[in-house]
């Protein structure tokens, strides 16, 4: 019996779930908020809808996972620290070096820091949380689990821009993606459910969050999806553009006289359905403001985004047997789904509406007759994460 | 009985092509190239296969076109200028002010003027051309023909990008797509082909040069487009990138220690085909060396981009009744057009193999069950010019 934590640190935040493993029961789960500023938010949900929440300063990531195992003991989720017997960590580069989960020493580490380069905001706070661990459970197995590796196996063909070459090969400047554990992850319960052998199936998996990626999974590995170099490219997003004419970058520098970075920040933050209706990244806000024009086009923007690379997935595979949606939107944003869908009848994909209008469970939402099955499928990168620590505390 | 010159002025070069009207047949065309560098080149072919040839400089295109009257003279191809009844001009960018062709005047050339802020190459080229002719043919018609008019039918969805708002509606930034000359003519040919109205056909063009876009054409219309801002964006080219993670070029300038407008010239000319391979932007010359792997990665990186622009706008209309293939490698490359189209038979496209051995003549390339036809559709794009000199000259 034993217990894994699964961390997924953010520069100012730590999500994490606490398991009881081999079971893969949840004990515990919370999230620190506003780590570094004042007024820190401290939450641990358990038991029966219980939960337990503090505001307080919390200077840093090892101060808030000191804060968070003594509370653990404190309300007797645990007790004793040496009750955790594992922690897996979520990392969002892996680059070309990590192709699967690994058990973290000082190599890792290195490599993890050398990609910050290409993930500068997300590789140092995953290093935060890794290193907060390690000293204060300096005995437990540590692991890193990569939102990059389930795209290792996407072709070259794929995964290479038309660029110089030596970009590629002295830069390391090519198509990595994200969300890899989350396509993974329902990609498997997608053959699950249609009964399967996953290595027989087309799959296109879409994790539509505030985040958004399209993968294309033929016989269970990711051949191609739709974030790119960095989470910035592919589809419309609550904040970020997705791909883009790069000569636009140029043209409006000079027009806002304005330098790269500060353009690459309005591209990330102020873009997607922000940007475009001037109202709301969160999709709830503006399907309360359909009333605008400017909502309806970005709600129709961002489904014709996601159905196009659909179509260019289904090229890459020549053919789709089934397609899922998962994350906060496509789990629960009924809208969203027929949005995206309707009008696919010639791609044979029927959803039922009466199942669509189905919120955040397993559902196969479409018609006895459609040719694609189109699924409903939560994501859970944490059991994957949990998961992936047992197999290698080994 | 009438003659029309349909002119494409580039900033050192200006093509040309001379129709007898309404018969459509071409008395002669050439090309002057190298203008304002020493040792211009000026060609004419005209009558059965004759050509004339002359190197010398010509420093301006006021020249170039002086030049190429009095040698049209002096061939006995035209008796006197007066022969000469309307000149066409193709113009590369059209903005949101134009959707067809128009007789210029001093508002004309003010609005293209303007607008070369976004075809900072171009525009002032086809101006130079412009401002040639009417200098030395005060008295005729002269038509802008742009290459963005046929795709002022896509619809906001299509043509925004999913950035802040004011970007579009204060400075324009949106796609207008280029090429659209050739697309309308080959989509039109197609439905005479098929023989079935345009407007009830679902076609996509893919006009596949040095320069190349795929347009989705439904009813006639066009629809979607690959190029956007500029012909910087869409599908990998001769030597430019296509659509790109925009959070690439903060990264390359940094590495490389160059500003934006060299990183834009860097995506333009040394990229696409040219850059994967370090060999060529030419087809033939990368077809002459599939033993190289950069190579043959390069050519499977062509094919699979057009294939994903042409999976995206089967979703964008909801079905597809034919693929047209124009333009130099469209028309002439069978290699290229089997890369795209094999492995589409999800799609139902087969191509004859024997047929698409075809070069540069109108032929129906797929095989009788092919759901989806497939067609090789030479373009004439100085055709479609000389036709709307024709229809405005009234």
């Amino acid at each position: 019996m034993s217990k894994t934590i699964a961390i997924n640190a953010g520069s100012s935040s730590l999500k994490w779930q606490l398991y009881q493993m081999p079971e893969e029961t949840v004990i515990a789960k919370g999230i620190v908020e506003r780590i570094g500023l004042n007024d820190s938010i401290f939450t641990i949900k358990y038991g029966e809808d219980q939960k337990f929440e503090q505001i307080i300063d919390i200077p840093d990531h090892e101060v808030a996972v000191k804060m968070l195992l003594d509370q653990l003991i404190e309300l007797s989720i645990l007790g004793s620290y040496d009750e955790i017997t594992g922690v897996g960590h979520r990392v969002v580069q892996g680059g070309s070096y990590f192709d699967k989960s690994v058990v973290i020493d000082e190599d890792v580490i290195a490599k993890i820091e050398e990609l910050a380069d290409f993930a500068p905001l997300h590789n140092p706070a995953n290093i935060m949380g890794i290193k907060a661990f390690q000293n204060l459970l300096p005995n437990i197995v540590s692991v890193a689990v990569f939102d990059t590796a389930f795209h290792s196996t996407m072709p070259k063909v794929n995964y290479l821009y038309s660029l110089p070459k030596e970009f590629y090969e002295e830069y390391g400047v090519r198509k990595y993606g994200a969300h890899g554990t989350s396509h993974q992850y329902v990609a498997h319960r997608a053959a699950d459910m249609l009964g399967r052998p996953i290595e027989e199936l087309k799959i296109i998996t879409c994790h539509l969050g505030n985040g958004a990626s399209i993968t294309a999974v033929d016989g269970g590995k990711s051949v191609d999806t739709s974030m790119g170099f960095t989470p910035l490219a592919g589809v419309t997003m609550g904040t970020r553009s997705g791909d883009l004419d790069p000569a636009i970058l140029p043209f409006l520098m000079d027009k806002l006289n304005i330098d790269i970075k500060e353009m690459i920040n309005i591209l990330n933050k102020k873009s997607g359905l922000q940007g475009l209706t001037g109202i709301s990244s969160d999709m709830r806000d503006l399907e309360a403001n359909t009333d605008k024009e400017e909502v309806t086009t970005a709600l129709d923007i961002f489904a014709d985004r996601i159905r196009k690379y659909i179509g260019s997935y289904v090229t890459v595979m020549n053919g789709v047997d089934a397609i899922v949606f998962t994350a906060g939107i496509g789990e629960n944003d009924a809208n969203a789904r027929a949005n995206i869908i309707n009008g696919m009848t010639w791609f044979g994909c029927e959803l039922d509406p009466e199942k669509n209008a189905t919120r955040g469970k397993e559902l196969d939402i479409s018609t006895p007759e459609s040719k694609v099955k189109v699924l409903l499928i939560p994501t859970d990168e944490e059991l994957v994460i949990a998961r992936d620590v047992e197999a290698l505390r080994g």
